[in-house]
This record gives C-alpha cells, sequence and structure tokens, in this order.
C-alpha cells in the first residue's frame, strides 16, 4: 500500500465519527460534501483520501453510512481490541486511564507503570499501577501492542528504548522530548504546548 | 496573507524545538536537510514551509539558527504573553494545569473554572478554581485569549457558545465533541482516541 500521510488518517478518524453520528440518527447514506462540510474540508479531499483503501460510492447516491463506517473500522485497525499500558502515573496517566473513550473504540488499559513506591500496588482509575521494574517482564507477558508515555521529558528517551527493545511497535508520546526508534516503531507524540502555539498563530496571523 | 494549513503550523512548531535544541548546544547554523532530518521531512518541505513567510538563509550556508528561532517564534505569536483560562477542573484540566511548558513559551493560566463546589475556591495546581456562574463576568475583566476545555463532551458546545458570546476568540478543546463557531473564532481538538486511532492503523496497514 501507498505511504498514507498522518494528516490522511486523521481525516479517516474524523469522517468515522461523523459517520457514526449518521447512524446514531439513523440515516443510511451520505454525501461526500456532507462529509467534506463536517469536517471542514472539500470533497475532492474526501473522495481522495478514501481512494487509496478502494471503491466507495455510487456516483450520484453518495455512500452507504453503514458500509462506509465499517470499512473506515477496518481500515483504522479498530476491528480488534489493542493491548494498551501507561508508563508513568502522574496526572496525565490518570487522565488517560480514566478516559472512556478508548474502551469504546477498543484500546484496553492493562496497567500503568510508575517508579514511585507511593504509587506501586495502587489502582489509577482503577487500572493497577505496577513497578516499572517489572516493565519487561510483563511486555513479554502480556503482549501489550501499544504503550502510552507519561513520563517526564528526560526519562522518556530510556523508557522508549526499554520498550521496544521488549518489542512494542506502537508508542503514544506525552512527554516533551523527542524520541528516537527504529523506523519499525510508530511513535505519535502529542504536544500540548504546540497545540497553544496553533492558536497563538492563528491569534497572531488573524486577516 | 496566505491561508496556511495546521499541518504546516505544526512543522514550525516542530522546527523551532529543533533550533532551540541547537541554541542549546551553542550551533549558530543549520541547513534544511538537518532541520528535514530532525523532522522527518524533506528539505524542499521545509524551503517551502518558511517561504510564505519571506526569505531566510544563505544558498548554501544555510539558516542562522538565532535567527530563523527568533523569526519562528515571531511567526507562531511567542514573544507577547497569551492569557489562558481552563474550564472544567478535572483530571484532565490540572494535567495542563501543572504542565511547565505552558509557562515557558508565554502561556500564563490565569484561572481555572468548575460548576462543582467541592472544586470551587480551591487551587489546582497552584491556580484558583472559580465558579463557571462568573465566567462570563470574569472573561470581561480579564481578557484571557484562549480558553482551554476539559468540560465531558455533552457540555463543551455550551461552554464555547458563551466564551464566544463573552469575546474569546481562539479554543483548545479536549473534550469529545465537535464543537460550532463562528469561523473568526480558531478551534482546536485534541482528540485521544484519534491519536490510538493513528497507531492501531500504523499497526494494521505495516508493510
Amino acid at each position: 500500500m501507498k505511504r498514507i500521510a498522518d494528516s490522511t488518517v486523521r481525516r479517516l478518524s474524523a469522517y468515522l465519527r461523523f459517520l457514526e453520528d449518521f447512524e446514531t440518527r439513523g440515516l443510511s447514506t451520505i454525501s461526500s460534501e456532507e462529509l467534506a462540510n463536517r469536517g471542514g474540508t472539500t470533497s475532492a479531499q474526501v473522495r481522495k483520501d478514501l481512494s487509496f483503501f478502494g471503491s466507495f460510492g455510487k456516483r450520484g447516491l453518495g455512500y452507504s453510512v453503514p458500509e462506509l463506517a465499517g470499512r473506515l473500522r477496518e481500515i483504522l485497525g479498530l476491528g480488534k481490541e489493542w493491548r494498551v499500558v501507561i508508563v508513568g502515573a502522574g496526572k496525565i496517566g490518570a487522565a488517560l486511564a480514566q478516559y472512556r473513550g478508548f474502551r469504546h473504540r477498543g484500546f484496553n488499559i492493562l496497567a500503568a507503570y510508575d517508579n514511585n513506591p507511593d504509587k506501586i500496588g495502587r489502582k489509577l482509575e482503577g487500572i493497577p499501577v505496577r513497578d516499572i521494574e517489572q516493565l519487561e517482564r510483563d511486555i513479554q507477558r502480556d503482549k501489550p501492542d501499544i504503550v502510552v508515555l507519561t513520563v517526564p521529558g528526560d526519562e522518556a528517551q530510556d523508557v522508549v528504548d526499554r520498550v521496544v527493545k521488549a518489542g512494542v511497535k506502537a508508542i503514544l508520546n506525552f512527554a516533551p522530548a523527542q524520541l528516537h526508534a527504529p523506523v519499525d516503531v510508530a511513535i505519535k507524540t502529542v504536544n500540548m504546548a504546540m497545540e497553544l502555539e496553533g492558536l497563538s498563530f492563528a491569534l497572531t496571523n488573524r486577516e
């Protein structure tokens, strides 16, 4: 398959949300114009995004809502359960552990890890907090698909090295750090300050 | 100025980080190739991104690190202090309130708002939690530039309507909701589940 840009994947996630909203409201078809309007993009972009994954919809009839939603769930890998662990049982870890949207999408948080003895053995929003010392051993046993990284910036690369060595292939990073990993490891970084910078840019460069 | 895509702005934020890392290490020039390598993009993309904002660097000599960093801070609107309030004093609100990267970038969190009497009057990571009833009055007085929205999804649009009516022009949204606002209001949504979907996509569509 052709290399798909991150921005395309984000739009596919957004389209799926609009389609699910349509499903909830009992609507059975949607045009690329409607999808585009909801997503703040153009119908040409919608058709191009979907064209990467085969042929959808009928000219003049639009897309079948349940069919396209099902296909997008497949494309996004949401048909299976993904096993997730959180490394770093601080405030962001807790916010993520309680986030209900994850389970709904098949992301099952198995455990959180920390090096703070006051946290180890306790629960973080119902999720067990384990000693980070046993991270590699647990990864061998539990085979998590995704590690969510919420440790301080200066500890992040070390954790990446450890989990990558233990076989993890996907990392969602909240630490303010540039991380390095082999090319076969997918890393996504959520940088809160960068999001705010997008707004300061918008406020500064107003028409 | 030409309309700049969100993805371009994100890359500018990333370039600034690499340049600051270079500054820390005492390096004075950088080539578009080096910037591109650090950002996982191409040197043509770097030159194109920067070309929106005028002429930088000298052919064969690369960019001056402090000059380009300074110019990017200007472009991103980081030369001034931005006044921020958080609406929703829950776990995500707390995680953001304690996030040190904000102040470093000139984002000054003035207050948090909540409707829970147990939270009102207390502090959230040192930031006062106020009654959401006084939100409009405080906005008139304190003139925040940016509202960070961390309320439940079904309360989000109501808060957006209120703060927009009170004059706020930029919103960073963490609520799992599609929000509507006038075109002159900038809204950025951070959707945790969508970030994980980017990873499930990557894991599903591996070469």
